[in-house]
């Protein structure tokens, strides 16, 4: 299990290369909000989202691997390891499925990555990327499930705790498990993590229900950055001893945070970036008296027309 | 002229009322920009610009009129004084004209206030509010020329300079005057506050140049917040005294840093909340070596269809 000090030293390797995201207090008297919350704009991160934190990490812990990166996805993920393979002078191939819009291709494809459109589903595309891997010895950055991957996430724990140490609850969407499991294993029970899921994308849910890590169908409007059908096994025990709670929320509240979002705030969240901000919103999360809740808003890659009419 | 005492004491009366909007450090790695900045997220204020700073010390300042208050505006100003009003228990009526877009007209009349569309243009909707306010004694809240409005948007200088003590240089949009008078005065020259204006809404360029205020013909991408035909006569001997330099950006230059927000940040900025940072991106305003430059990004009403894309 990953712990504070493996997420510290995280953070001093990351930290010349990585935003620090700025925190946003809301108090009680904010349309539709039961309590002050705080939220942690996680958005405002490179590349849209907080993954560069955890490719940043496992890149630059493994020393800038000259033979270069390779990853499968069209989605957050993809963009973050384009994004910090070109930062760091790397070369970097990402496997993408044909069903993927052009306009995420054109994304990975600014950051210089050479991109390979293939196969007719993500394991099709994972597939054919891991052929390319044997041939090219690159390293392949994992979505979640690695050590280094989970302590670069931790490090919006890290940094949420500095900025706003006064929380009593902090409330985390989870889709494999990384930004989850990371923030988690900082906080170590020191306040309350929640895990919010669209009711579509279940994975922690059942998870822990199981006892183990569960395979799970995934679909709805947060699935493209949510839809992991498995969490890590790495995050699994940290949730296990750390995570109060998880919650699911419907799509139809994810789509309301989204609208309050820009309605309220002018931010433009992706779903699973509006999924954690919906538990509170929706009432499926009800804070108890006196709670400080933050909350992180974890990505913005999304259509801004799909949000604001 | 305002003094720092009296933006202290705005400061103190609105603060239970309005957001302390965060800010965000980017260094020089970052994507075209030529030193480090930080961003005054001022759009993430109330009703999406910081507008309700002044409002809201107008109308605390005048003891809260019971007979209601009045405005002329279909833009951010209108915007903030129906949700100051709302806010505040006050009933409020906003004049536009009859060319107003009925997406701004909702926004307005979301907050409570009563709309009142007439007028071929905004001087005959103002003339019409003027008729009204003498038969009602509505409170008139002027947009910019008012010593309690500009001590409410000083209140951006105070906050930043807490926020950021480093600054050397703070660049500010400049329409009518209030929000850069306000942070001038703040200032007061301890950090070289810049002006910059659209090449299209020159008013305090040319009034600098004049020595006194002179009506000027506007147009272009952000008339809609920055459009001011004369600043205020109130902040004119603040900008004298402490405004260092007066700055213009072409329209194709606040629109490139429009979409350089939306790229790089995942911020949807109007084109007068964009305006400042178009003097940085297009190098209107060329920073001193180790200058630390402040930018306020002061507002986000507008259709991310017609940034993102």
């Amino acid at each position: 299990m990953i712990t504070r000090a493996d997420i510290a030293a995280a953070n001093v390797r990351i930290r010349p290369f990585i935003r620090r995201t700025p925190v946003l207090q809301l108090d009680k008297t904010e349309s539709q909000l039961p309590a002050p919350i705080t939220l942690k704009l996680e958005l405002l991160q490179h590349a849209g989202s907080f993954k560069p934190r955890g490719a940043f990490n496992r890149l630059l812990a493994a020393g800038r691997p000259t033979q270069g990166v390779i990853a499968a996805s069209g989605g957050n993920h993809g963009a973050a390891v384009a994004f910090v393979a070109r930062a760091l002078g790397l070369r970097a191939e990402i496997f993408v499925p044909e069903t993927t819009p052009p306009a995420k291709i054109q994304r990975v494809a600014s950051y210089g990555a050479r991109v390979v459109r293939t196969g007719a589903n993500y394991a099709e595309a994972l597939a054919a990327s891991r052929t390319r891997q044997a041939e090219t010895s690159a390293l392949e950055v994992h979505a979640y499930d690695h050590q280094d991957v989970l302590a670069g996430q931790g490090t919006v724990g890290q940094e949420f705790e500095h900025q706003a140490p006064e929380l009593t609850h902090v409330l985390v969407a989870a889709g494999g498990g990384g930004l989850i499991g990371g923030t988690a294993a900082w906080y170590a029970g020191s306040a309350a993590v929640i895990s919010v899921e669209p009711e579509t994308c279940p994975a922690l849910q059942k998870a822990l229900a199981a006892g183990k890590p569960v395979p799970v169908s995934v679909g709805g409007v947060a699935a493209d950055s949510l839809g992991a059908s498995q969490v890590g096994a790495l995050m699994f025990p940290i949730a296990t001893a750390y995570v109060a709670a998880a919650v699911l929320v419907t799509d139809e509240s994810i789509r309301a945070a989204q609208r309050w979002l820009w309605d309220q705030l002018r931010i433009i969240a992706e779903p699973g970036g509006a999924t954690a901000l919906a538990a509170v919103l929706s009432g499926a999360f009800v804070p108890p008296e006196n709670a400080r809740v933050g909350v992180v808003v974890c990505g913005g890659n999304t259509d801004p027309a799909s949000i604001a009419t």
